[in-house]
């Protein structure tokens, strides 16, 4: 256990008093789901203050230096890893990679066994992926370093949810009664599940468009148990993107249409691809955002992508502020 | 050829003097057999050192800055890997991670040629591993920057037995007379080997505990050649255990099994596993080591992996602080 | 965009005054048909610089500290990768390796979103490898980044080419005039390409001696139509090597024979193959270069790839000086 020294080399932006680390509570990062309002704007103000370390002549801040972050990813993945690994090295942190797919630490080796291994190596943070929806929160019973979720089946994927509702504030100004349209394959989606947190705690409304078969089944009524009156479902595109203030296409995995999910890829395309037309349903100022990696001309229009009103690349230099602030906040956390 | 700053960050604990590291002569660190008691006391030294490193805050010195360590694996591996990369990070060293299982170094080239290549690229230090026996002797024929064994074949792996004997140290207090109880594939175990070395000359006694067809044919003839009277041969679990201080048992691998040296699983794991049971045969203070990663049910409980005896994990901690023992003594080495 | 502080910890050789960076005009490096010969002296006076860094007990200096550069290879390295990164990590900068011929990156995405993923990530210097020729040339027109091409089809492979240059200047202390033959498959290789725009600009002459299968068709043509009176085609090695400065066989991928291009391995060993016999054709200071991976005994005899003329290893070498004075020179043409 150990202290980071928070000012070292960070300034908040001018405007802005500098945000109160008190409220958090954090030792580790499962999903949003816990996460409150007050926590959410923490994680935004000081990912202002990274963004403004990422425009500097020397983007490196010596915050986390002599701490040792390994990423275990158990599905391949290398723009998330990137990030984080990126996030990490501009902190001053040490970085290792571990392929977990192909790695011998899996080999004939639990999940515990093998983030035991990692804790005793010396890692202060396990940044991990698995196939196994709630693998981290079994992790965070066996290992005392933190754990951050960098997608866990399809159940949950903190960090993706934080850059999108970052991006939103970025360029909308608040969250507040925003609408935001999901649409696509809902059921298999992490960053949706986790952008359904977050989003309702910061009190914009959710509407989920998918054909039935790409709903999970009884989605309706998990909503209601929930409490989350802000969510709802259309399966027509059309309602959904109405005065949307943001517009977020998932990626369609081709294999849907094998497994019987899809009748046709092409009724698909016909039906839920975003194009030009149908975003001008949406708000003039409406934003196109995608977690990537993009199929273009499958559930998004290559005019779309690359459009004006796009901001999927913006998206990816959010993560890596989003990043550096989780990691700083719970580098901090790991003392309480 | 350097000068390494001995002194740089790293002090000794206060309840020893500083160890003298005269005593030193490898460049080259291929296995135990050449190694003094002095030179392997003079590791631990160094270690504690290291150790003490770990527990600060920032735990990373600059002793090895501008030094390059290059891992060159030729077998699979994450977990010495990953201790040796953390061990030179930890030093401030450049790390650079050739995996030449797949990589093209390897390609129609030749092992000496690779290595002729890693060291014109500017490596001070290459940490090797290759499935030949004796490969790090032919390295270190052709190439001046300084080698490390990190297994070769069934030959040796001296710091995986550096750390074992540095675990058993710091719990036991000393090495001279101790019983240690090997079980299981020693003949396949490059780890037993180097350990048979390392644990004579600190005046341990070893007994292999294996079914005949998991020995190597005429150890009893090599035993009685090199003159090693502290090592015993057992085909029984029982004697093997008995007062015993340490008790390690080595990884079986399945496929043993499938090339006819073992008649049956479940008969090899009712006369071998490490239980609970057996266990009680061994002194009240016996220690549990393994190489890891361990196979859970096969050659020790799930009882005994994680029970009080159990140093497994401490085990790979020791391993970094070993390790980044080794580079600094052989980086300083190189200037002999 | 930043500002590079180009004196931190570099210091040109005594012997020479500091060169002028003013005659540096390249945000990219793509190949060396558009490189002067004031560039190319330049690169190498940077070079020498790097050198001699490389030579001090702390290898390292501050130069590009806080700078990212990410290696984004579609092709299987090691040598080339290693190098470029070793390079970047002795200039202090941060480094992110990214195999692309197994990374999600490419799942379904094209170059150039990949590319602009990359960059929002944010790298300041992409080094790519790319099985097509001209996808460099792509690259720049939809990323603001500095693209560094380390080989794109059999097109082109600019730091090569420089490292080659370099070592023929640091052996014979000149390039004006020299005698140089590459022998073996120019069809396929980028590095003669490469090297032929650069030994010409620097006035020296270039023969290619190949077996007609193994040269583009319409090279001849080439040739005069590029103007380059100083490449000659000789299908013959033996008036090739004669009175020959450098000699530079390339590798002979085995495959060849396979699709056709080789009648018979055998009888391009018996024509082709340089031999110490042979070499004696070529003046006695002759310099025997390669592009590495050696095919020893193919293309070249063992005797002749470890035999004294032999500067193989300092190629390898160089390339790292090279490649830091690339990046160096890069990282400050990114604010013209």
């Amino acid at each position: 256990m150990k202290t980071i020294n928070r000012g070292s080399g960070i300034t908040a932006p001018e405007t802005t008093s500098p945000p109160s680390v008190a409220v958090w509570q954090h030792r580790h990062i499962l999903d949003l789901n816990d996460f409150t309002k007050e926590e959410i704007e923490l994680v935004f103000e000081i990912a202002d203050a990274m963004s403004e370390i990422l425009t500097r002549e020397v983007k490196k801040v010596p915050t986390l230096r002599g701490n040792t972050v390994v990423t275990l990813f158990y599905e391949p993945s290398t723009r998330t890893r990137a990030s984080f690994e990126l996030a990490a090295k501009n902190l001053s942190a040490d970085t290792v990679s571990l392929d977990a797919s192909k790695s011998s630490v899996v080999k004939g080796e639990s999940l515990i066994d093998s983030l035991r291994t990692i804790q005793a190596l010396g890692a202060d943070i396990i940044v991990m992926r698995h196939s196994q929806s709630g693998a981290p929160y079994l992790a965070i019973q066996h290992v005392n370093c933190s754990i951050i979720n960098a997608g866990d089946g399809w159940h949950a994927h903190p960090s993706q949810a934080l850059l999108d509702l970052y991006t939103m504030r970025r360029h909308l100004g608040k969250l507040a009664n925003l609408k935001v349209a999901i649409i696509g394959d809902i059921m298999h989606s992490r960053v949706a599940r986790s952008n359904i947190w977050g989003m309702t705690t910061m009190g914009a409304k959710v509407v989920l468009c998918a054909p039935s078969t790409l709903l999970p089944r009884g989605f309706n009524d998990f909503i209601a148990n929930c409490q989350l009156p802000n969510v709802l479902i259309e399966n027509k595109i059309e309602p959904a993107l109405e005065d949307a203030d943001v517009v977020m296409p998932l990626r369609l995995q081709i294999e849907r249409q094998q497994s019987g999910l899809l009748p046709s890829l092409r009724e698909y395309i016909q039906l839920y691809q975003l194009t030009t037309e149908r975003l001008s349903l949406a708000k003039p100022h409406v934003l196109v955002m995608h977690p990537g990696p993009i199929n273009e001309g499958i559930e998004i229009s290559t005019e779309v992508a690359h459009g004006t009103q796009s901001v999927i690349e913006e998206q990816v230099a959010n993560g890596v502020a989003i990043r550096m602030a989780l990691l700083y906040l719970i580098a901090g956390g790991r003392n309480k």
